[in-house]
C-alpha cells in the first residue's frame, strides 16, 4: 500500500486551470494534488542574439519556487543570487520538452517565454510544470493567431510528463513528496499525445534498477500520460490539436 | 473622474483569504482589485547571528514579483542574480512595519520570516503585502501559542497600508497601476489600528506638492485603512486583537 | 537638552565647499557638522539605452560610504559584491530628488551622474548628500552653458533636505548619530526652495507618531531647509537661481 | 555508415590512465578518442556541516572545461563569474552515480572531492568524466586503506557510462562530436558492472524516439559498458573488486 | 623637460596630515601633488579564521577610488560588483609592504584593516597609499599602546614607496598621469626606511628597457624615498621610530 | 645546498611540446620540472569594442589552476563565482608580457586569447606560462599567415620567464614549490630573448633585500631565460624568429 493510499496506477487529482493571470498572454494554474504550478507563457517579438536573422523562433523556460511552497521555507533564490542547479536542470528540461512539439520555423522569429512558479510543493513540480506550460504554450500561439500574426498553431502535437518509481519493490505512478524521498528509484518520463518518448530521466536512488523495472515505470508512464492529454486537450477546448 | 471610475475615497474590492499555503505557519492572500499578493509567515526557531543571546525575536520580510505578475514580463531576479532596489526598499519597508506592532522580547528568540509574493500586479503591491502579512503574522503566533510555545500573542496592534496619490488636482484613495503611472504625486501610508503613524512615504512624480495637499492624502488615508483593519479583525475571526 | 546641546531647531553647522574635486564638471564637500559627504557631478555625453531618442536628460546618482567613515568599520560593497539595500534606497532617493528640480527635456540627451561619498559619517549623510549634490550639479550645468552646449539652465528650482525627529517627546531639527539612533521617530524631508514637499519619509522607531507631530516636524523641516537653501545660494554666488 | 567509420556497437579507443596527478590522492586520465577528461579524487577528512555527526560521508563532483578544449573558445567559467546550468547538470550526475556504488556508513565522515577537467573535448565528455571517476575514487579509498584509515574499500560495485544515439536511424554506440550534434536522439546510461541502472537521460533531438528504439539504445550500452567495466578492473588491478 | 616641469629627481610637493578622519584609530590624509589619498587604519580584536590561535596578528589592506577622482569618471566599483584585477593588485601590494616592517607576533592575536581611499587621482597612487598608510598605523598601534594593549610599537622600520620611469629616455622621480601615460617605462619601488627593497615592479609600457637604465631607476627612487620617509617622520612627531 | 639538489644557477629540467591540444589555433604544454601548464592561443577575428576601429589587434591572458594541480585541493574558481586577486595578477602579468614583443598594429584587427591552465603546480606557474605560451603565440600566427591573413608574423622577438630567489642567502634559479615557500626574497623576471627587461616583480618574503642582492638575482635571471629562449627556438623550428 503506497502513503498516499492511491493504486499503484492511479493519478492524484488533476486539474489544469487556464486564463488564471490576467496578463500573460497564455497562463494555467496545474495542480497535482497539492502540488500547484502557475505556468504563464509570455510572448516576445524579439529572439535572442544567437537566433537573429535565422528565420526561427524559440520556446525557452524558467522555473523557481516561492520560499514557503515546500514543507519548510527554502532560501529565495533572488535573494541568495543564483539559481541552484536543480533549478536550471529543470528550466532546461522544461524548454527542450515544450521545443519537441513545436515546429519553431513556423512560429516566426520571436520567442515565447515560459515562466513555471510553484505555489505549493508536494512532489512531481517538474512534471507538473511541463503538462500546464503546454496549455499555458497554446493559448499565446491561439493569441498570436487571434491578432493575425500567425495563420496556424505552430504546435505540432501534445507533451505531458508525469514521474513514476519503485516504491517497496512496486512500480507506482505519480509520485507525491512523501513517496518520492522514499522511492528505490525514481524517474521521469516525457511523452508526446501519441506516445512518443520525448525525455526520459531515471535515477537509481538507492539501489540500482533492472531493466525489467525501468520497462514497468515507461508502461505506468504511457498510462498516465493518456490521461494528462486527455485533460489537456479538455482544458484547451475544441482546437486544431488533433487526438492521439 | 478616476481612470477607475471609483470615487476618489473608495478602495478597490478587498480580499483577504487566511490559510491560502497549506505548508506556511501562517499566510493569506490579499486581493486589493487585480493586485493579488501571496503572503506568508514562517516559523524559524533560530535568530539571525547579530540578535543571539540578546532575548529578543525577529521579525523580516522578502517581496518578490512573478516574471508575469506584471503588464509585460519582468526578469526574474532569481535569474538576473540580484534584486532590484526597488525590490529591498520593499521588504525593508514591510519588515519595519510590521516590527512596529510586535513586541519583539515578548516573542522569544525566534524569527518570523515573511513573504510576500505577487501573483498579479496592478499597483499598491507593496501597500497590500503589508496588509496581508499583518494576517499572515497573526495565525503563526497563533499557531506558536497553540503549540505552547507562547502565552499569548506579541501582536501589540493592528498594521495597515495603503496609497494615496493627487490625480488631476484631486486626492484619491488607494491607485491602481494606470491611476498611479500618471498620478502628479503618490504616498504611502502605513498606519495602525489605532491611528498613529508608522511610515510615511510620499513622492512628488511630476511637481512638489503643498503640505494641504499631503494632509489631505493623510486623510484619506486614515478612511482606508480604517477599513482595512475591520477586514483584517474580519478575516482573523474572534481573537486577542482589540478593535482601535 | 538633546544631546548635542543645540536648541531644538537649530541646524549643525553647515558648509558647502563647491570645487573640492579637480575633475568633476561640478563638486562640493557639504558638512552638517561631523558628516562630510564629497557630492560630485560629472557628464556624460550619453544617456541610458532606455532613454536613447527621448529627447530628455537624465540625472541619476549613487552613494557610498568609506569604510571607515564610521564609528566601527564598515565592509567596503566592492569587496563584499554588492550595494547593500540602504545604499541603493539612499541614491534613489537622492536621484529623485534632483531630478525633481530639473527640466530634462531642456538639459537634452546627456546624462548627469551624480556621486555621494561619506568622508565622515555622524547622522544625516542622505540628507546633507541632497542638498551638496544640489550645489555640484549647479556647477555641472554651468560648465555646460560656459562650453556653449547648454544656453540656460535646466534647473527649475532649488532642492534641499533635513532631518527630523522626536527626541523623548520634543521635535527637533537635524539628528546627529547619537540623537538618530535613540530618536523616538525620524523623518527626512526634502523640499524646494519655496517649500514645496519633493520627498517625505517618516518612520516610527520605537512607537508610532501622531499627526500632529507628524506636522510639527514638517514645520521644523521648513525652518530648516530654508536656511539650508539660503546657503545653497552663497555658495553658487550671483546666478540665474532666484530666492524663493 | 557513421561519420567515425566505426561500427554501431563500437567504442571509440578507450584509455584510462591512473596517477596521472601527481598531488592528488587518486587520479585517471581517461581518453575515450578525442576526448580527455582528468579525473582526480581529493580526500577532505570534513564533511559538509548539513552532514556532520551523520556517521556518514559523502561523493561530491565538480566539472569544468578548459576555455579550448572546445572546437572554438568557450568562455572561462570562472571568469564569467557562474556555471552553466549544464555544467551543473553534469557534476551533479557524476555524483549521483558514483555514490550508487559507495557504501557511505562505511567511508567514515570524511567527503570525496572529484573533480573532472576536460583537456580536449569530442563528444561524451560526461560518460567518460564518470567512467574515469570510478577509477580515480577507487585509489583514494586505496590510500586511505594504506594509510590505515579504512580496513576495506567501500566502494559496493563498478559503475561506468556511455552515450547512445540513434545516427540516420540506425542505433549506435559512444557517439563523437560529430556524431552527437546531428543525432536524432541521444541517451546516456550509467550502468553497475553487473547491468543494473543507476542513471538514464534520454532526450529526443529532433523527433521524438519509440519505445523498440529506447531498448535498443539500451542494448548497446549494456554492450559498452560491459567493455568500458573490463577496462576498469585492468586499470586497477588485482584489486577487491569483483568481476561482475 | 619633463610635463611637469620638475627636475629629474624631484618629488611633487608632499604633505601627510595625520588624523584627517575622526573615528579611525590611525588616519593620514596623504597628497603627492594632486594625487590625494585617504588611509586609515582600523584595529580588529579579530583575526581572520585561518590564523586563529597562531599568536599572531595580520595587517591587510584594501583600496578604493571614487567615481570621480579620476579624469572621466570611473565606474564604482560597488556598483558593478566586483573589484577589477588591478584594485586587487594594489591592495594587495599594500598589504604585503606593511606586513614587512611589522613584527607580526608582537602585535598580538588582532587585525589592523589599512583602507586606502583615492578621493583624487593625478599618478602614483598606490605608492601614496603606501607611505601614507605607514603613518595611520603608526597611531594605530599608538592607539592599542596608550589603552594598554601592548607595550611598544611592533613596526620595526619605516616603509614608504615612489614611483619612477623613464621619460623621453631620461629616468624621472615621482610620475605624474601625464607623465605615466606616456612614459617608456614605469617602476614602482617600496624600500625601507634603511633602503632596503620590499617590493619592485617594473614594466616596460613601450619597449624593454636595459639593466643599467633599471639601476638608475632605482637610485632616484632611493633619493625619493629617503625624502619621503623623513617627512613621515615629522608627522608622526618625536616617537619610537628611530632615524635610518 | 637547495632542496632540490640543484646548483644554484640550475633550471628545472624544462620541456616544450606544441601541439598538444587538438582544438587550439596554437598550443604548448610546458613543464618546469613538476610544474606542468596547457598553453593555448586562440584566435578571435573581433576585438574588443574599446579596441575596435583602432588598426590594431589585441593578445590576452587567461589563467586558472585545476583544483587539484595544487597539494591540497583548492576551490573551483568557477564554483566560488569569481577569480582570486592572484589569478588576476598573473593573467593581466602574462598578457602585458606577451604584448611587450607584438607589434600590435601589424597583427590586424583581431584578438588571441591565451589561456594557461596549471595541471599541476610546483611553484613557478606564472613563469612557465609566459615561457609556454609565447611558442603557442608564435603557432597561432603561424596559423594566420598560413591562412593568408597575415603576411609576416607580428612578433617582433622572444619573451620568456624564471623566478629567482634568494634561499639562506644565497641566490638561486627558478624556484620550485619547496623552495619557493621558505625563500626570503623572490622575484620573477620577464626578459626578451636579446636580455631586455620587460617586467619586474621582487617581494621580500621575510627581510628586504639589497641592491647588491638584487642584481645578482638579475644575472641569474639573465641565464636562465638564455637557456629558456634557446628551447622554445628549438620548439617553433626553423622560423622567421632572429636568434638574440
Amino acid at each position: 500500500m503506497r502513503p498516499s493510499g492511491r493504486a499503484p496506477d492511479q493519478l492524484r487529482p488533476v486539474s489544469l486551470e487556464p486564463g488564471f493571470s490576467r496578463h500573460a498572454e497564455g497562463s494555467c494554474l496545474v495542480k497535482f494534488g497539492d502540488t500547484h504550478v502557475l505556468c504563464t507563457a509570455s510572448i516576445d517579438e524579439r529572439v535572442p542574439p544567437w537566433m537573429r536573422n535565422t528565420g526561427k523562433g524559440w520556446v525557452t523556460a524558467e522555473y523557481g519556487m516561492l520560499p514557503r511552497s515546500t514543507h519548510t521555507r527554502t532560501d529565495r533564490e533572488a535573494a541568495r543570487g543564483k539559481q541552484s542547479g536543480r533549478t536550471q536542470e529543470i528550466q532546461r528540461l522544461i524548454g527542450r520538452s515544450l521545443r519537441a512539439v513545436v515546429d519553431l520555423p513556423a512560429m516566426g522569429e520571436r520567442q515565447i517565454n515560459i515562466d513555471c512558479d510553484v505555489l505549493q510543493a508536494d512532489g512531481g513540480t517538474r512534471t507538473a510544470s511541463i503538462t500546464g506550460s503546454w496549455v499555458a504554450l497554446h493559448f499565446a500561439f491561439e493569441r498570436l493567431i487571434k491578432e493575425g500574426k500567425l495563420s496556424a498553431s505552430p504546435i505540432t502535437g501534445q507533451v505531458a510528463a508525469v514521474s513514476c518509481g519503485l516504491w517497496e519493490g512496486t512500480p507506482v505512478l505519480d509520485l507525491d513528496y512523501p513517496e518520492d524521498s522514499k522511492a528505490q528509484a525514481d524517474a521521469n518520463f516525457v511523452l508526446t499525445g501519441s506516445g512518443g518518448i520525448v525525455e526520459v530521466q531515471g535515477t537509481a536512488e538507492d539501489k540500482p534498477f533492472s531493466e525489467p523495472e525501468f520497462i514497468a515505470l515507461l508502461e505506468l508512464a504511457k498510462k498516465g500520460i493518456g490521461e494528462l492529454t486527455r485533460l489537456q486537450r479538455l482544458a484547451i477546448g475544441p482546437s486544431s490539436i488533433k487526438s492521439p
